[in-house]
């Protein structure tokens, strides 16, 4: 297998990096992050969650902040949908591509969507009608693949099963989610070899949170497994709800110094992406979670 | 080519990394963290430095640190000496394994050592010789191996050369350094087949800063290669000279991680490891650079 040519990388730091941010930014401060971003070439960012403010204050807002972006042609504006509640919130917004989320384990589920995997499922159907009627694409995502805060260890078996059922529902994409930072390379090629049995590798992204340094190799490893799609999170914004003050998201600038590295084509500017992730780390008064940006920054004295 | 079962890892944190730092700490701090690493299961650890205080103060009384230390039986405990007056230095301490440096750019040799690649070699030679009469082994390092903060590129048979001579010389091993951390993980593989063809690759070691947060990568890279000995530092003591602020060596404790979760066998503790590492940390009154020991540290509250 040769790796990739070409790799898209899925930006998820407005939403899943704010959302796990202490801190609620203003509408005005998320709109300039969005267009920062796919002005830096980014040509997917997932701008906000149509979820109540009462569970997620952080992603209060999200309409207004699709309203006030500056729409480039060709990216992806997506935003997470976890109900059809959500879902008609989003399409009220104009947004054109939803994510849903289940996990891969039953303890994580139960305590962070308070259902099973199966109610879970079972809550996307309507989503996924909704979406087929309106000619709105979903993605989805599926937490705890390689390790679960509760659980520990998950079958990749486990994780084929909840990735196929999101496939077979019409999400055209299933991203795969190290939530916890715990996989290393060889579990993650395990893994897709596993989930790749069942649900094509060229409809594989893979999500990885970097809390035990481990995400840029665990990236590599997936490459030299076919895939194609990468999540992660300008300046690493997020950290990790299950370890605080330990890293969360791997940074989208060290994703993209790899693949600058191995001559794989993304359209992006490293410069631009990291003055994008030091603006906002900025309004958050926070250090900057990307190694690279760092690198840069203090190279520039 | 498989990945190997066995990893010997090389801590530099107590040299290269305390070299870098700042602030000087006392002897007994140094002799605390050696017998901190060895306790955990390091195998080899490069205690201090035969340079002169003049030049780096951090590495005054190394030779105090070697006689304090408690030597336990099957670990490699080694200085650094650049020069034969270094090396007698080393000997009268009662070092039994010591290193000498090269770079592979010029550049770099004339700023770094004040002296021509092809002169740094000719220093050694007498060194080689005394070694040789005291049964003393030799390891050799070569920097800048994928990149050079004054040249930029450093070709890879370029780096062959210098490896080459080391070996030629009577270096046990030769660790190649990426000094600036600019090394990505196909440049990392490619570099090991082009030295490879020079010295055999059960003589390499990989050497890998973090600056770009690809360290981690590029040690799965050279595993996927062959390559067996890997040099860290504890907490990744050190940080980066040429970018202040950014990091330099990776962290024994992130290596570690891969490592088991590889099931390759190293015989190091990493929760002792990780305590050694925070220890040594609160000392230096600054930030762990290990986001595993982060990670533990954070999952304990």
């Amino acid at each position: 297998m040769t790796i990739p040519k070409k790799v898209r990388l899925v930006e998820v730091g407005p939403r899943d990096g704010l959302q796990n941010e202490k801190q609620p930014i203003s509408v005005a401060d998320k709109v300039r992050l969005v267009d920062d971003l796919t002005a830096a070439g980014l040509g997917y960012v997932e701008v906000g969650s149509f979820v109540s403010p009462k569970w997620v204050p952080q992603m209060a807002g999200s309409a207004e902040v699709f309203a006030q972006i500056q729409r480039k042609a060709g990216v992806t504006y997506a935003g997470l949908a976890p109900n059809l509640k959500g879902f008609e919130a989003a399409v009220e917004a104009g947004v054109k591509e939803v994510a849903v989320f289940a996990a891969a384990s039953e303890s994580f589920s139960q305590k962070n969507i308070n259902c099973s995997i199966a109610e879970s499922l079972e809550r996307f159907v309507p989503v996924m009608e909704a979406a087929k009627a309106h000619g709105i694409s979903v993605r989805g995502y599926v937490s705890c693949v390689l390790g679960c805060p509760y659980e520990g260890e998950v079958p990749a078996e486990q994780v084929a099963s909840v990735a196929a059922e999101l496939y077979a529902m019409g999400c055209y994409e299933v991203s795969l989610g190290d939530t916890i930072g715990t996989g290393t390379a060889g579990a993650t090629r395990h893994l897709i070899n596993v989930v790749g049995t069942r649900v094509p590798r060229d409809r594989l992204a893979g999500h990885f949170h970097d809390t035990y340094g481990q995400a840029v190799a665990n990236v590599y490893a997936s490459l030299l497994e076919g895939v194609a799609v990468f999540d992660s999170s300008v300046a690493g914004l997020g950290g990790c709800p299950y370890a605080k003050g330990a890293t969360g998201n791997v940074a989208t600038e060290d994703v993209l110094y790899l693949l600058n590295g191995l001559g794989i084509q993304t359209g992006i500017d490293i410069d631009q992406l990291a003055a994008a992730g030091q603006r906002i780390c900025a309004v958050l008064g926070k250090e900057n979670g990307s190694r690279v940006a760092r690198a840069i920054l203090a190279s520039r004295g």
